[in-house]
């Protein structure tokens, strides 16, 4: 009998979602940061649906600070929806603890999503508590409404061959704190598909060597990049800047034209926050190939 | 240091919702079916949002038809949309799961998920899997967008004292398999929010005890109800049709005038599914009081 850790979270996604009617839209539903719905010709934006989960264990250490889990459950989505050329809207909280579980610990909780939601000007409509068996572990599960604007939407599919890849911040050694404490590239992501929209963009949560892959593929092309050019966080190693996951930097690829633009404005639009060419798309089959990075099954 | 199981889920959700912003609208977020987000007054209809979940071990068994399950994980929020007058619409699905899970029993999942979903129209629009520790329970989170035409919105909120109260169906045994293969109340929903207008509507999922006092506080009442009037499940009792919950009935109010248009019309609309009358709306503070029913952390 086969488990899913033995065909791994792609695979698993593949064959499930045939068994079910999925959405038409101008994404295809399962495979891009989010969902994208679209409201009809009379609006001028699009709204955005994500889910997501945080499992005690697996996302986060039971003894974290429990505020700074609240804040990452929020951030996380709110980093796809940036991902996507959006912004958040609506949150939906869904909370499955064990009865044990201390109240103070749930209060800091919610007053980390509290801080992530205002901050980013969005709201809680609802949510759901629910009891897990003593000793299971607890999963905060997170969905959300988000807009973009019809025409900034990007998606993880309109790569070209011969654009340009580029990752913002540093990538590696997250575990020691960022996953926890990181901000979503709202602001960086709204400057690019308003002033130099890429053609492809996604949000790096499992790990440059697992989600470029799916960027390139999603596009139809390959990829070269070149290792030593990765932005390495201090501490780190390049193995870790591939494969450790959880940086929430925005991974992008842009028409060459519009990339020179690129570097002539961002250092002065963002000083603070490093933008780095990694390699350029490729044909499809060209290119290098990469492997490892996170995967929820596979893993355990 | 008081626990979630020391201070129960009505509590829990009273303090932690304070702690975050929370949405403006035609429904005040938590606390009804589902939340309502006004699209705006150019739109004609209203979007309805929810999330739920299942956990394995306390809202189904392992050892359950995975398929019946994922018909339930989907039902439960048809449900809930059903209650406000509105229908689903996209569906996010999330699932956290150990890695030892059989691939079979999460198509089998799957699976029912598509039945429910192609017989309401719905569709599924992403979603998300994610590992748990061995030995974890299971969860099923399910969130989805809904809609309900702007003047067909019903919340549990517009109840007024001397409004009839009804249930459909029967109450109680739920546990005895209907609670996996319910069928949600939508054609009904649809038929009364057209026809025959409830001041007030909810779906009972926690039992007749714990949700008609939510729906009557909600609507700032009083209730009496006949308790000889209940109409029981063959094999259940008057205390299970009380308090087992999951029933996925309608216990709505309407005003007298129009409750004796709809018991006139009723049996020749929908001559397969009781309808009982089984109190009224009181004046704040008066009438009767109810307790027990199902409450996830203080029943663990």
């Amino acid at each position: 009998m086969k488990t899913l850790r033995d065909i791994g979270e792609d695979a698993l996604i593949e064959r499930i979602t045939a068994l079910v009617p999925q959405a038409a839209g101008p994404a295809a539903g399962p495979g891009d940061d989010c969902a994208v719905l679209d409201p009809g010709p009379g609006s001028s934006s699009l709204q955005l649906l994500k889910t997501d989960a945080l499992v005690g264990g697996v996302h986060f250490l039971l003894e974290a600070d429990a505020r700074a889990v609240g804040w990452k459950a929020v951030a996380r989505v709110v980093s796809d929806f940036a991902a996507m050329g959006g912004r958040p809207g609506h949150f939906l909280i869904t909370l499955a603890l064990p009865g044990d579980t201390a109240v103070q610990w749930v209060e800091a909780l919610y007053q980390g999503m509290g801080d992530c939601l205002r901050k980013h000007g969005a709201v809680l409509a609802g949510g759901e508590t629910s009891r897990v068996p003593a000793g299971s572990a607890p999963v905060i599960s997170v969905a959300a409404t988000g807009m973009v604007e019809r025409e900034r939407l990007v998606l993880r599919s309109g790569g070209r061959p011969g654009d340009v890849l580029f990752v913002t911040g540093t990538l590696g050694g997250s575990i020691e704190g960022k996953h926890l404490h990181f901000t979503p590239r709202v602001a960086e992501a709204a400057w690019l598909v308003a002033h130099c929209k890429p053609t492809a963009m996604m949000d790096l949560s499992d790990g440059l060597a697992k989600d470029l892959p799916r960027l390139a593929a999603a596009s139809g092309c390959g990829f070269r990049i070149d290792p030593a050019a990765l932005p390495v966080t201090p501490g780190s190693t390049a193995e870790g800047a591939m494969r450790d996951g959880e940086d929430f930097e925005l991974l992008f690829a842009m028409a060459p034209e519009t990339a020179v633009f690129l570097l002539d404005q961002w250092a002065a639009v963002f000083p603070d926050l490093p933008l780095t060419e990694i390699g350029r798309l490729a044909g499809a089959g060209e290119g290098d190939s990469l492997s490892g990075g996170w995967d929820h099954f596979a893993a355990c």
